[in-house]
């Protein structure tokens, strides 16, 4: 049976050049880049080139602006207590959106326990905040305004340049969780003007277990994981080398390789026109332009998302409901329920995120498969029936 | 020239069969774990059976027991802190002591800023505390005793299991960082009687940038890392399938050779013997008995220790001042100074840790490459000349 991974917003295949420069660093260089001998030393040169290449990939203004990370999950975390910690005498307002990643939403939640306040600015029916209502949150406590890039759901990108134009007029921190627009968009920190900014190892064709975290030189973050003098004394913890080399290898790659990678947006287009002329009550969540090249949300209306995607599974192809953050809750998907969708399209939302891999015929063959897993499904659907 | 790796504390040479077990996980198998579909299944089947794998060789009760982390600092930092959040309400004390790691004790000087009050244990000439000065430290206030298994720069092995009885008799949470203990000392949780245990992959021949935490069935820790349900809502991340499922093979093959491995001992001692026959005014530092296998940390009377890993390295020999956690920092080691060693010997120690790749043709190139070293550098040492 053809296998046809869609899932590529939740993870992607890690490229062969990525595994090919990490092998020397699971085998022969093995030290620990902190120790100051033979062993140790060519670990802390591959590490020092691959968070040049890191930092050439975001546009950053040098490669010190780079910390490594667990993943994206933990320079989320960082930026945000990193920051109400180091500011707490400042103020303690944080401004966010109802659509972030659980990693943002669930640390803004921990940190209201704490005692911050937190404001979850609103979106409209694509995804997308409004500024004057961002402008109108903004008060003399507000210390961090962490917004996404683009949305992991739906893709919707948000306007990252108004937001920290805003944010700057008003002397606050600004932090985008870019793990779903890294290597997918072309841009530059300098020009976003981002203070801080998370990315993930995993969802540029690179290794899991590594992330980075942009800190512009001058922002005042308080440390969240303590221990030796690594990375420069902003997160402890033994260099994970083979990680780091391979998260170098994938911005490297991604730096190049990006125009090319835009070019996914046909073969996603292609596959919207093919579900859309073969399937009727379709609806499709996300901004029609204003959206990541890759990903395609579709709600089939009347249907649970659940059981389309474990027909396709069936049949090969995979795809999910929303993020893989959340598989497991019967929940909706909290991004279309704060874009107003109705109850009958958010139960029903299948996200397709394309990647480098798929082919023309890899789309085909869901235009092909999808129609009768969507018509069989309706039939026995008792909202369907009632329609 | 001959190469001779004698920094096994500081990181060791990752395993061939463990990247073996993780490869196809680099390649092939590379869905999220947490999709459902059968590109996720595969990974979260491989990610159940690791933790079944440390679960068995920590001796715990189930595999639920066990947390993956991105390290031993990671772990270190989540057992403190997140004991400290849970009991707040019952307390702000914590009874560490003075020769701990930099990811404990760094971890406890954070928490003091936030108002924890942290009593650090004194240790004897051998570096072992004092059960009196425990029992005597635990107030009404105490919600943790984190004190190491083994210390990471001269093997110490501390009394953990009269430690946790004292902390069982006083209802207080006992955490033990075993990064250093864990695959060179046979034990079980279960006998030891840790509430809670930290561990870390790349010191058991397992990749760098994973770990793992023991949390007993029931004991109050909260959160650290906010984001998805991963790691049974403990701590949130795409998990580092590849990373796991190395710190998985890795404690497999621990378990099975833990006798074999103790063997190092009679290696080290006789690299010992070697060293004292031919140089006098050498210094053993640690116990002399309770101490870890494959540890030998010496001080060479009226030296720079940093002079002697360098001429070493000069010679292909990798050896350490102490922790490479600590390297590029020039004060002496805080735990020789709490051991009370005087000063003409805690600034030349240096820490030789055996690994399973050493053999005896490696000591015999130590024990013939170290004398002429030392005699060069007391000839210019004017410490030594006033001697």
């Amino acid at each position: 049976m053809r296998k046809v991974y869609l899932d590529n917003n939740a993870t992607t295949r890690m490229r062969g050049e990525v595994l090919e420069a990490m092998l020397p660093y699971c085998k022969d260089i093995y030290g620990n880049a902190s120790s100051i001998h033979q062993f140790g030393r060519p670990a802390r040169k591959a590490i020092d080139g691959a968070r040049a290449d890191v930092a050439d990939l975001l546009g950053a203004a040098s490669a010190e602006e780079i910390i490594f990370t667990s993943g994206g999950t933990e320079a989320d975390n960082f930026a945000i207590k990193g920051v109400v910690h180091a500011l707490r005498s400042k103020g303690n307002h944080i401004i966010t959106t109802a659509i972030e990643h659980q990693a943002v939403l669930n640390t803004c939640k921990f940190l209201e326990k704490e005692g911050c306040k937190v404001t979850y600015l609103s979106v409209d029916k694509h995804g997308i905040i409004n500024l004057d209502e961002l402008k109108r949150a903004i008060t003399d406590k507000t210390i961090l305004i962490t917004i996404m890039y683009a949305n992991n759901e739906i893709g919707t990108i948000e306007p990252i340049e108004e937001i920290s134009k805003i944010a700057k007029e008003k002397g606050v921190y600004f932090h985008t969780d870019a793990i779903q627009a890294v290597g997918k968009l072309a841009f530059k920190v300098k020009d976003i003007n981002a203070d801080l900014l998370s990315m993930s190892g995993h969802k540029i064709y690179g290794p899991k277990g590594i992330g980075a975290i942009y800190i512009k030189k001058g922002t005042k973050i308080t440390q969240q994981t303590h221990g030796g003098h690594h990375e420069m004394n902003k997160r402890a913890g033994t260099e994970n080398v083979p990680g780091i080399v391979g998260l170098g290898k994938a911005a490297k790659l991604a730096k190049k390789e990006i125009p090319e990678e835009y070019k996914i947006k046909d073969l996603r287009d292609y596959l919207y026109k093919g579900i859309t002329s073969n399937i009727e009550d379709v609806r499709l969540n996300g901004h029609p332009e204003k959206r990541l090249p890759n990903t395609l949300n579709i709600s089939f209306t009347y249907l649970e998302g659940e059981s389309i995607i474990l027909n396709l599974d069936m049949e090969g192809i995979a795809v999910s409901t929303g993020s893989a953050c959340t598989s497991g809750t019967l929940e909706p998907s909290h991004v279309l329920t704060a874009m107003g969708v109705d109850a009958v399209n958010t139960q029903g939302s299948v996200r397709f995120s394309l990647g480098r891999y798929n082919t023309k015929e890899d789309m085909d063959y869901v235009i092909e498969t999808l129609p009768p897993i969507i018509k069989r499904l309706r039939t026995m659907s008792p909202l369907y029936d009632k329609k």
